[in-house]
């Protein structure tokens, strides 16, 4: 885990100093936002993993920065986008963006960060990396959709979840793996292992972070426990308790009548870490963690496809 | 005039069953707010530029039609957008999007029209395109940001207008045309004078845009007259009237104060009217009908060039 940790501490300030330029050069009103939302935090997993892959595949040139912080300009727009939708009110322990500037700006700059990350991939001059780019926003906004549509009619539906997931979260990773990929190689099949890695991480990830919605009050998440279970998302940890709880029925009707006060939401938090839940959800991300580093087995081995397999690893040992 | 009609009889078809057949493939929830804005209306003048000047440059293969409707998609995503920021009731006479299917539908339909529209861009395997299309789109939020920024400070300035309504505006349809012109040949002085006409017409649309908003009710625009002055922006028209009329200076502390009442608004939009100052800024749009046209001689000389410069004139002719 140490190389992991160092490839970070000798990657990040590249990424950080680029963000900070390129967010420098934009108009005010969305100047502020933009700089508020990707240089006030983040943990920066998207951009390494596109560094990662791409020196995994032999990229020895420099130039793979600005790729890489397209994907973490990707990412902050859908973010902050996404919280305008949610109505969230914190995001990484702060005032979400729009809460802070005002929706107007928060929407602007949405929409300048997924132009500005376009404009960096294009400048590649490879159209495989701004395929990748579009594809990768659009499941993202897909992830979102099938949630609220999901949110409207709550059920435990495994199938529901995993789909609301990939589009979420894990085809925006799988992104930034493939545009490394693509930046090293016009082998697709490198590509693909590089991508299969990327989504199975993904889904881990979004797995462990469902887990530690509900441990929160054990972690230091930056936000209060129960968050999903408050906007009507179903996630993992729910479903496990949806299904073998003798209340379940009970609780989804509550859920979908919206009729959950908070003395209940508390309790069924409780019960959800009490009983296992969170923790078996962590189980199911190990399995993913799995398939994840079979994946990388397709690469050619070398120090960064050693860290792209602790990097796996990690994400299932956070705690937050 | 008759070859331009012509010819947007002639290409019409193919753009909208493209468009209905890509909208048709997206997520229930946006699906329905994509297909409301971009098959319910518009004058499609920017895929219809994109064809045009693709087709005055040599591009004789089929396959343009992709490429001219990302141009609709960008546009209707920057609109609906807007719409939400302006808090606008009505686009295209029918009330707007976010109003009829929520704000949480239409912001995500931006989202993935924009990506749609990339994505549709990339498959040319053109980065040159991509590069075109993030700039369009980046410009067309500077626009918005500067605009947003000049209602709060309202003043009579002429510099801060034109910068607005060229992002706003010309540089989508710049965009349309350089994307085009990409299309058909790597020669970037041929693209920059496609840009040139293109900007140039832009302009000139948002002229004759912004006088027919003060005449609205003498035209048949789908929407009442004096939005702009309602709404804080201080176009053309207004700053003609601000700098020359005697109590112009008065006027201008009144909408900066927010202090219009409904009788006095509509005393305003009719002075213009009656005193020329929406005619006046007509004739301003004709001089960059004219440097339009005249960038269009560095064009070879063919049926679509000469369609171009009609559709110059016909942006200066529109009552609608």
């Amino acid at each position: 885990m140490n190389d992991l940790l160092a490839y970070f501490e000798q990657e990040l300030p590249a990424v950080n100093a680029f963000l900070e330029a390129e967010t420098g050069k934009l108009d005010g009103l969305v100047r502020d936002v933009a700089r508020y939302v990707l240089l006030g935090g983040g943990k920066r997993i998207r951009p390494v993993l596109t560094i990662l892959t791409a020196r995994a595949l032999g990229f020895r040139q420099d130039g793979v920065t600005p790729l890489a912080c397209s994907l973490e300009m990707l990412h902050s727009a859908t973010l902050i986008h996404d919280d305008i939708l949610d109505g969230a009110d914190l995001r990484r322990g702060r005032a979400a963006a729009h809460l802070t500037f005002g929706q107007t700006e928060t929407i602007l700059a949405g929409d300048v960060l997924l132009a500005l990350a376009n404009r960096l991939g294009a400048d590649y001059g490879i159209p495989r990396i701004n395929s990748l780019l579009a594809e990768g926003i659009m499941s993202t906004a897909s992830g979102e959709i099938l949630e609220i549509a999901h949110c409207a009619k709550p059920r435990p539906d495994r199938a529901a979840y995993m789909a609301i997931i990939v589009g979420k979260t894990a085809r925006l990773i799988e992104t930034a793996c493939r545009c490394g990929a693509a930046l090293a190689s016009p082998e697709r099949s490198l590509e693909d292992a590089a991508g299969d890695y990327g989504l199975n991480v993904g889904i881990a990830f979004q797995l462990v972070d469902d887990a530690l919605d509900y441990l929160a009050d054990q972690s230091d998440l930056g936000k209060p426990a129960g968050g999903d279970l408050r906007e009507g998302k179903i996630t993992w940890p729910l479903i496990l308790f949806l299904e073998e709880e003798p209340d379940g029925a009970e609780v989804l009707a509550r859920l979908a009548a919206r009729d959950l006060d908070e003395a209940f939401q508390r309790e069924v938090v409780g019960r959800v870490c009490a009983k296992g839940y969170a923790d078996r959800t962590r189980a199911e991300a190990a399995a993913y963690v799995g398939r994840a580093k079979r994946a990388l087995e397709a690469l050619p081995g070398c120090r960064e496809r050693e860290i792209l397999s602790q990097a796996a690893d990690f994400v299932l040992a956070r705690r937050k």
